[in-house]
């Protein structure tokens, strides 16, 4: 469905995760937009029917564009995913992912495990902006966040969690080598926006650009000698993926 | 020629297209230079030919850089290209590239026909920052622009156009895929620059570079799986480019 | 032993260089994070043994951050490695690295030779960021910096120096095309750091680091077509790279 509507999706992002996003998303079929310029953003985000906000390499100018983006977006009644990038490493970035999700609006938020949990308060090991915890660990506190937020939550990790007020799913799809590739996590957090703007149920369209882009991940690491032919192989894999692959491969599972 | 003389490309250029540009110059033999600080434009664009301008994630400071660069480079007599990335999606996007081409100096113009519409008052309809029309649409209002403000301008898409004072020349080579890797058209603007740098007639260098880029992306789609691998043989094949291989696949027309 | 400890880097590093340095750095095996902001940087430098600052795109807020990064490391006992891009190039650059140098704590200076010639005072003839001159005639500026600054300095070229206070390591692992790729040396500088971060011998970190990426670069090359399929190949034999592969290929001199 990404295919057939090629949707713009807005991302205010990090530095190191932008032109790998912005590829992604255009093999994706979809159509990337970054802009952080706080004379624009009402412009922007009354063109696109997504909002994608990365704190990864986040500053106080950048922060305020994220507030003034997400303003306009919710008074556009715009969808919003949120990558709340190596929260519990600093105050900084707590505060900053806590007053997004207070100022309300967000409907997917996806992390890792230690982020999510610092997210919640929980006592988060994060190791810079790798997740030293195994993605099972945050799956209560990913109910909490997403009961409190109304919002939609996905733990990523070994196991992919997608939390939200109807149940949990939990994805085992993907591979180890997703994990040496920079940005490919931001990149997830992207497609979700992609699948936000062309599916209205907000968990099936997280769950479907997970599935996605871990089934992506498997196919090519298996043609793969490392992490950079990994990458590539990704991209290609990506752009030629079929409905039916995704079937085949699909490990879910689904409870309330 | 641009093999031979390695010419410095100082590029102030978006944070999406600022790592690919540069490994698309060094891969044509060009010497790409990334520097946006006030304190030092004077001296960075005193030390290179030519200056690549790109709005793609313009902000405040970086418009004001970009005027400071422009400034100097005029009063030094230096080349300039300028790329309007996104003019059309927002009023600061329009009113930026407005601006920098009424202050004078700016010799090729590189964008897709929405961008060149919206350039030239006419009814773009800028989707983000891909164009959604043909550049057949555009040639008119560039004929336009580039007698308004004595300069080349490139519109690029299925067809490629070279708009000039003396007419226009119609490039067809190319690939689809070349839409699917970001910041191609980014590169693409730098590439002029580099051409720019060892030719002094500007139509010619903006033809010289449309013709590499597009025929590296038609000869590189053919190896190539998807636009991961695609991105990678783009720049093999652009490092391993002969001018026989040109001359043999160059689709050019050329009209008063 | 990086691959077993996997160390936080800890970068404050240009744009052109983010998603590169941070991919090189996690083929190796470490542990890359990317952060600027003053709001967290006493946090950030508390949880990463090493700092790798770059000034290849710097700016008024980004040097204060990391003169901000530097005192907190210093005041913390942390290693540090110093990227002056560009050096020579213009003022800003070459006293925004002196005051860095003069400030104190830099365990490691990795540069071209114009770069080191220029931080040193000598009559360097930079262009833009790339050097012009062999990395030989930095050698004895190279020993005055390190005795000056008490840091080990590394001249890279065609030959790579480590220059120490205990005496001079020469290398001669390499290949062209890694001067093809933007950013290699950038990366070369972070693969420092997390080696710094694992060796207690500065010296001996720096040469390693070095090894280590030369080697990987001259393995890469055999296998590739151009520097798109170098730069993948180079990911993949980092990844994959073995002591024995080092040892076997390891082209070094060492003198007092």
């Amino acid at each position: 469905m990404v295919r057939e509507n090629a949707p713009l999706v807005h991302n205010i992002t990090n530095y190191v995760a932008m032109n790998f996003s912005a590829n992604v998303l255009l093999a994706l079929g979809a159509s990337p937009l970054m802009a952080h310029a706080e004379e624009e953003l009402e412009e922007i985000v009354s063109i696109s029917p997504v909002l994608a906000l990365n704190i990864g390499t986040l500053s106080a100018p950048w922060v305020k564009s994220m507030h003034k983006a997400l303003d306009a977006a919710r008074r556009r009644e715009k969808l919003v995913v949120l990558d709340p990038v190596g929260v519990g490493a600093s105050k900084f970035r707590t505060q900053t992912a806590l007053e997004l999700l207070a100022a309300g609006g967000i409907s997917v938020i996806r992390g890792n495990a230690s982020e999510i949990r610092a997210l919640a308060g929980a006592d988060g090991r994060t190791k810079g902006v790798d997740s030293s915890e195994s993605s099972d660990s945050a799956v209560a506190v990913a109910q909490r966040l997403s009961h409190t937020y109304n919002t939609v939550v996905c733990v990523t990790g070994a196991t992919d969690y997608v939390v939200h007020a109807e149940g949990i799913t939990a994805l085992k799809n993907g591979h180890p080598w997703m994990t040496k590739v920079t940005a490919m996590g931001c990149a997830a957090t992207s497609m979700v926006g992609a699948f936000l703007a062309v599916e209205a149920d907000r968990a099936l369209a997280a769950v479907s650009a997970i599935a996605t882009i871990t089934i992506a991940g498997e196919i090519a690491a298996a043609k793969s000698g490392g992490p950079g032919s990994f990458q590539v192989n990704f991209l290609d894999t990506l752009a030629n993926l079929t409905e039916t692959q995704i079937a085949e491969r699909l490990k879910v599972e689904h409870w309330k």
